[in-house]
């Protein structure tokens, strides 16, 4: 049986709603899984007007009533009608709010088993923010719902004709969504081993063989031997000892720059980043549209689209449908692994 | 007549004369201008037999007595002849500081009119302070014997199929070499200011026309709205309106993963980076042995090659000659300029 997927519609001024409809489109997607979407029906008919196309969303109370084809959407509804008033592209408490309602529905099905992993479109931190939710975004709310301290978002580029590793590219980063002035304080030994643990257990299920993986330096050129930052020998290099010692295949710290050339050329199969635009340029320079994120220590699959709400572009039909399709193919994949 | 341009040795430990070799070995070379060696001539010699080539490394005292051909290198000599003793691939004082008479005797050169232009080889920074010299780096002696404050390192990437942009594309680095750490002080609105227009200063002679200039953020995201920190609303935003207000073409802050994606696709002839990696792990993924580090701000032309002195793969016929190659080439073109 192919695994039910929950994608949720992300902020419904966002391009969320459009890439949904463009990504059911692919009947690639119903060969890979059965989907279905949590969000708003109405919203969801409006971005199948937008790309004119001859679909019928339907509203469904249980995942077990989905009847998924390339031309039905079967949409569980969820939140306020009042997400209709706000204006395609804005930040706004309703949109936000509804985005959080949308996500927390998917995460209760996938924790009681109504389906089988979850697909998150994207939503505005801000517009959380706004509707004071009191958590940054999916990641957290994830940890709080699944009772999980230990999680980490991975960055995750399959494999392609222009990357050498044959079970893709993963990166994990140490700190993400913080100021960068607050990665200094939040940069531990403990927190470097555990990513590095992180991203091991997660390829080596993808790779079925011990994943190489290579560690970032935090400073320019490793540090250039204590002259540009110490944090290279007091803290990440201790950390890789320690994983070495415990058997895992790691290499560095090596000058970022560099290590991700070789990432790219195939020699290592994880990458463990300091901070976000280190994993971040390189993984989207690789390939914008295709990479995706996992959410990683969770007891259910979450994938997620590697992109933001792209407010400046939404409900123009202009939105990239990439990085939705392959993630709802990794959450496939992992569901049925 | 084609100009004339005196290469520097680099770090003798290092991969400066084998790279050099190779580069000399590419008759392309000898269209672009009229090269030289400044630098230990029995390296030199040495380098020569590791690749098993028919060249002769020919001693003169004064560039005017220089007569380059595929199969002879001129050199200057220059430092003492006590390198010959230390062990390739390792980091020594008296590597150090012969490497820093090269240079000097180079810069030497082009300000008194000898050589048109000057191309680096790698030097160890950390040999340079074993050998007790008081500057960082190349960068910082090109300023003070040329008597300038206002200098920026960039780093440039000629235009190729992959890259759309028709005059290439330029990063200059508002903070480059020093730790991540160090960065918040350095960040100000001057001092970005002054890259800008370093950047678009640079570009409009290379592209004939007003560049359009990219501005990084700092922070994730952008600092999403204030809440990944502030330095977007406070120190970029108030330099790139500055910079707008005297007519320069400049977009930004924008997130910086995603600005580079859009610099690929041709959409930026330069981007701004805040500090080191940002700019370093996008250009070295587009062309890791074409990247290219041209000095701005100086009274003469001098570029250098991207990468380290790679003691881990030096002296092992395993460099790539790439870098020197393209540092050759958009020299003769600046000088010709």
């Amino acid at each position: 049986m192919k695994p039910r997927i929950a994608i949720t519609m992300g902020d419904p001024a966002g391009i969320g709603p459009e890439i949904i409809v463009g990504a059911w489109n692919e009947t690639v997607v119903h060969d890979w899984c059965r989907p279905l979407v949590v969000g708003n029906p109405k919203i969801l008919r409006r971005a199948v007007s937008l790309w004119q196309m001859n679909l019928e969303v339907i509203e469904i109370d249980d995942p077990k009533q989905a009847k998924p084809r390339p031309d039905v959407i079967p949409c569980i509804p969820c939140g306020s009608d009042n997400v209709l008033d706000v204006k395609p592209g804005t930040i706004d408490a309703r949109t936000g709010l509804a985005a959080y309602q949308y996500a927390a529905r998917a995460i209760e099905l996938a924790i009681d088993g109504s389906v089988d992993a979850i697909t998150t479109a994207p939503i505005s931190k801000k517009a959380w923010a706004l509707a004071d939710i009191d958590l940054p975004g999916h990641t957290e709310l994830l940890a709080r719902m699944c009772d999980v301290d230990d999680f980490a978002m991975m960055l995750y580029l399959g494999p392609d004709d222009g990357m050498c590793g044959e079970a893709g590219l993963a990166v994990v980063h140490v700190t993400l969504h913080t100021a960068l002035r607050n990665v200094f304080d939040m940069l531990t030994q403990e927190a470097i081993l555990a990513k590095i643990r992180s991203a091991d257990h997660f390829m080596r299920r993808l790779k079925g063989d011990r994943p190489r993986i290579g560690i970032c330096s935090l400073n320019p050129h490793r540090g250039e031997s204590g002259m540009f930052g110490t944090e290279e020998q007091m803290i990440i290099e201790p950390a890789v000892k320690q994983a070495i010692a415990e058997g895992l295949d790691v290499t560095g710290p090596m000058p970022t720059d560099t290590l991700m050339v070789h990432a790219r050329d195939g020699e290592f199969d994880a990458v463990v980043a300091m901070f976000h635009d280190q994993g971040h340029i390189a993984l989207k320079l690789l390939g914008m549209h295709r990479a995706v994120n996992i959410t990683l220590g969770l007891p259910i699959v979450r994938t997620s689209v590697a992109h933001g709400t792209a407010f400046d572009i939404a409900w123009k039909r202009q939105a990239e449908t990439g990085s939705l399709l392959e993630a709802i193919r990794v959450a496939a994949q992992l569901a049925s692994a």
